[in-house]
């Protein structure tokens, strides 16, 4: 079932005993989403645990500080910007499929299988619901609240760079300042800080930069090998994402990665009326208008010509309209 | 004598023609605060023209569409987001020289040199003054001078990734896209899209990165060989100025590129307490704490030599400190 902010709001309140789940290889949207909800939901006496199957990347570990989050029996168990139960992971799809009560979230490929499901696709992260569902239940913003939330706001919109991003974005992002959200920190360490392992795999990546389609798709491809020469990992290549796009003309960026399996992961970005979500999900991925993920089978070749071809079909699509 | 934003709307409201100088080597803020200003003022039934000693570049354009921008006998003369009158240019210099009636400016290194100065050093941009501004003249906001302010408050915080980013200035860009601002496009253009010569040259510049002290000042150095290597050219070359100070730990971030008389012009970066302004004014340059620039001559390596040994004497201060 459909429901508002309004009726969430109703159903935390009417709660004690709160379970929050993120998604696996968790990111600041899913995150900062969940701890801020936990920190208010705590303050108002309820016990709240996040949890999430992965391990908590380490420029995230400041969420999770002064907040309990110890085990008990959840009465509420809700997943927190979490479009597909198998997003939970393996092991969490196997532990509550069935049983979630609630989901909040922001993706418009939400597959709806939660009991209750607050969705809002026009929203550029979960982190902007979080807050107005905060201001409904008079909760008190306080800074620590106000920074995991201006880092979902933040990262989920490159920094207010992604078509997602609106007024209200704008509006939210200044109201999480005024609240002390340690904004200028958390823009350094998401958007400005680059390791050194992480600049060296940049570069690879760049190298490996090709154009398609009379340069209208660029498609990095980021192999094991660049992760060895780099002294570098898959838990920094998610930057990685918007480079191709930005060059001048480029309507689809692709950015594939090996994975320990030889399998590769690609992530896609698109400009304008191209649908990245509509590329992604016809080889069994998802996501949003202007970025989408999936997983391609077979070696590296074939992965980039799957991909290739449905980017194909997409921009001839938007030729014809 | 120095004023405040009240009574800077008042010597605008009482003045029928009026001539705005931007700074040479024009920027988004320069160009942006003062086409706001001149739309607001034209609205008002006033003569306006925006001039400045430099070619107006195709990506600010926008900024002076609809914009009569006549030549007449101005009545009051007032440079917008211009420091110093050299920075006017040597011709507009000489032209203008002991003619400033009004200098609007957020420089904490403003000469002073206009006979009315006010000067908010603490404002991340002119455009934000020019908003303040604005309102305190009932101007009416228009979507146009809401894209020529947008476009200042972003390019003169990195897209507000900068360190003199307030809580104002998130504030005054909700406030900016509420009405009517083209925030995505604006963004696209200035921060997600490189031309091709543009990221070749950015790679090109990105190999030529050395760390020095203990990895804390990262230097790049564009040579003209790069430009011709690169297709690109000095037009494209400010955006290459954040990238040292990204790399983790680096604390100082320096981009020298060669001019075509073969000195070399450095863009200093810098991180925290280190005061990039005092680096470059030792040098005969300035600008502000965390940004700041100035002219080196000599060869590559002594103009390397001079800006390394004033980078050291400012980390070593700070560590002191």
């Amino acid at each position: 079932m459909r429901i508002d902010l309004r009726e969430t709001a109703e159903i935390l309140q009417n709660s004690d005993k709160i379970l929050l789940l993120c998604h696996s290889h968790p990111d600041g949207d899913t995150l900062g989403s969940a701890t801020a909800l936990a920190r208010a939901l705590t303050a108002k006496g309820k016990k709240v645990k996040v949890d999430c199957a992965d391990p908590i990347p380490k420029d995230f570990s400041f969420m999770f500080e002064n907040l309990a989050n110890e085990d008990f029996e959840p009465e509420l168990i809700a997943a927190i910007d979490v479009a597909d139960i198998k997003l939970l992971g393996k092991e969490y799809e196997g532990k509550y499929g069935g049983k979630i009560d609630l989901c909040i979230d922001h993706h418009g490929s939400n597959m709806l299988y939660a009991d209750k499901v607050c969705l809002e696709a026009d929203s550029a992260s979960a982190a902007e619901m979080i807050y107005l569902l905060l201001k409904m239940m008079d909760a008190d913003i306080t800074p620590d609240i106000a920074s995991c939330l201006f880092t979902g706001v933040s990262t989920d919109t490159g920094c207010f760079r992604f078509s997602n991003t609106t007024v209200r974005t704008f509006e939210i992002a200044a109201e999480l300042a005024k609240h002390g959200a340690d904004t200028y920190n958390i823009i350094q360490v998401f958007f400005e800080t680059k390791t050194k392992t992480y600049a060296a795999l940049e570069r690879l990546a760049l190298d490996s930069m090709r154009l398609y389609f009379s340069d209208r798709c660029a498609l990095i491809c980021i192999t094991q090998d660049m992760y060895a020469k780099s002294g570098s990992d898959e838990s920094e290549v998610d930057r990685i994402s918007n480079l191709p796009r930005q060059i001048e003309g480029v309507l689809v960026g692709v950015t594939m990665r090996e994975l320990k399996d030889g399998n590769f992961k690609a992530s896609v970005r698109t400009h304008g009326d191209i649908d990245a979500s509509a590329i992604c999900k016809r080889l069994g991925g998802g996501g949003h208008m202007g970025a989408a993920g999936c997983t391609l089978y077979g070696t590296k070749q074939q992965a980039i010509n799957s991909l290739l071809k449905e980017v194909q079909a997409e921009i001839d699509a938007y030729r014809i309209n």
